[in-house]
């Protein structure tokens, strides 16, 4: 049996048939429409289903389900999005419109908490029931495992560490609030203090690898960081401090076996993936008394959305 | 049937024999020898215990077990307290030493997670199953009602949002962070600030309560608030928004139906907990569209630490 996985973006809608080991059979992707309506989006992801089930030679009976992973809120209960921005959908009923099409077992959640679910189940570190994940990307995803299930608060409204405010002296979110982690500790927020390094240090080594790469990325910092560049090495403790705050406020609150990092950040494993780790152990709160919380890079990257979405089923 | 409370404080040891409404039938205390061995306090206690049900006629075949509360981390499992500062304990199991004196099923807790249990079970407002008690005390306790349950994290380590850090600018807290919400939000930084801005304004109305009452209490601020005293206001603004920041936080994560807030700043209705409520509207994720999350006061006040106890049995 096999589950279907669907990773819903602002920009593509991925799918993939995972088998019950959490291995890609086959997988495809559409754009995703944003000017049509949500339920015209919905029939053409029942066709997407349709033709990747075709072209992998697999049965509507040999799928156990389908499940969806959403950039936004989530009523799990009933397959609703609630809302989610990037893609312009308020009060969605997703699982409902989707079985007019498909007679099978549809899940949804929320993208974060799919990644973490999958992750679990399916990274290549699964000894853990208890963890969080933290996709740091163009925001914060957080992604909480209790008890080798999906903690999404009441209504699918909760799980959003994200918008946990880390300095009120911050900068204006989206969500309303000034200082949110995710304003301190995206990809996005790394690539703005770094750019505002480079302005204000023109001499700095970053500016060699922004030539290279052609642009700002998260890794410039730490690139240059490695030729000992002052100004690098101020942006990655920063960045570091900030990210690993929001981390220990986190381990305060839920004491996970394990934290995964994901977003391509989490690439950087002595100067960044073992630093939160030697700040989380340095600083939680209780210290060597209460067990040990550790820091790992997730394993899934590109594919978390898909098997992520898959192990809503499997 | 009956349970018996136990509150394990800083000061003295309060015990209550509660039947299954959660009403008191007999209380009494003890005071705390903190320069006791561990040992001996368990020994006293289990006298103390005995006492209790000697004075009000009650069999222990009557009992169906203790409940404790403890200032500390505890694990729920074994009983063991792994460390509670304020009675200088460090990994002592508590519930096998109990049980050599009296046999009888023993449960022991945090007290900020007893309190909340006790407030879901047989306080004002018990038609919620998803609560978080805040106390806003010396410290800020944090207790957190899953689906009926408390969750105090992995081997009870985590459910401490006091020590959940909101502005890295902030006071060094004993947990070893600067900015702590709860050295913006306790009892304790809410007197320290109004004694500031007494200090700061030698014409603020504060002053009379303060020569009244003999003392800065929590109570100062808000009283000379109604007198429309500017030094005051500010007192309060800052501590609302200081308090309801971090509790916003916490909505985030977990979406709680309510919010008790217990401790004594709690009965000021219109000028804190309507605050509290307006300002979790505002800033909550997700607003409107999210479901409500209602302030309430705690309501069993100074019987929530037997009480809270208690409803680990009942």
């Amino acid at each position: 049996m096999y589950a279907i996985g669907i990773d819903v973006g602002g920009m593509s809608i991925k799918g993939a048939i995972v088998d019950e080991k959490g291995s890609i059979i086959n997988s495809g992707s559409i754009e995703t429409p944003v000017e049509k309506e949500p339920l015209e989006v919905i029939a053409d992801l029942a066709d997407f289903i349709k033709s990747l089930l075709k072209k992998s030679d697999i049965k509507m009976p040999e799928i156990k389900g389908i499940g969806i992973g959403i950039p936004g809120t989530v009523n799990d209960k009933n397959g609703e999005v609630i809302y989610a921005n990037n893609i312009r959908w308020e009060h969605v009923p997703l699982r409902a419109e989707l079985q007019k099409y498909l007679d099978v077992k549809v899940e949804v959640n929320n993208d974060a908490n799919c990644a973490a679910l999958g992750e679990v189940k399916f990274g290549e570190a699964t000894n853990y029931k208890d963890a969080v994940l933290i996709t740091l990307g163009t925001g914060v995803g957080t992604g909480i495992i209790l008890d080798n299930k999906i903690f999404a608060g009441r209504g699918g409204a909760g799980a959003e560490g994200g918008h946990m405010v880390i300095n009120p002296k911050g900068v204006l979110c989206t969500c309303g609030r000034r200082g949110c982690w995710e304003s301190f500790a995206s990809a996005t927020a790394l690539i703005r203090e770094t750019s505002k390094a480079i302005n204000a240090n023109p001499e700095t080594a970053m500016k060699k690898y922004v030539k290279a790469e052609g642009k700002v990325s998260g890794r410039t910092a730490f690139l240059a960081l490695k030729d000992g560049d002052e100004a690098a090495k101020k942006v990655v403790d920063e960045y570091i401090t900030n990210v690993a705050l929001g981390i220990v406020n986190l381990v305060n609150i839920f004491c996970p076996e394990v934290v995964f990092i994901g977003g391509g950040v989490s690439n950087e494993k002595e100067n960044f993936i073992d630093r939160l780790q030697e700040y989380v152990d340095r600083y939680k709160y209780g210290g060597d008394r209460n067990p040990k919380v550790t820091i790992l890079k997730a394993s899934l990257k590109n594919n978390a959305g898909v098997i992520g979405a898959a192990s809503l089923i499997l």
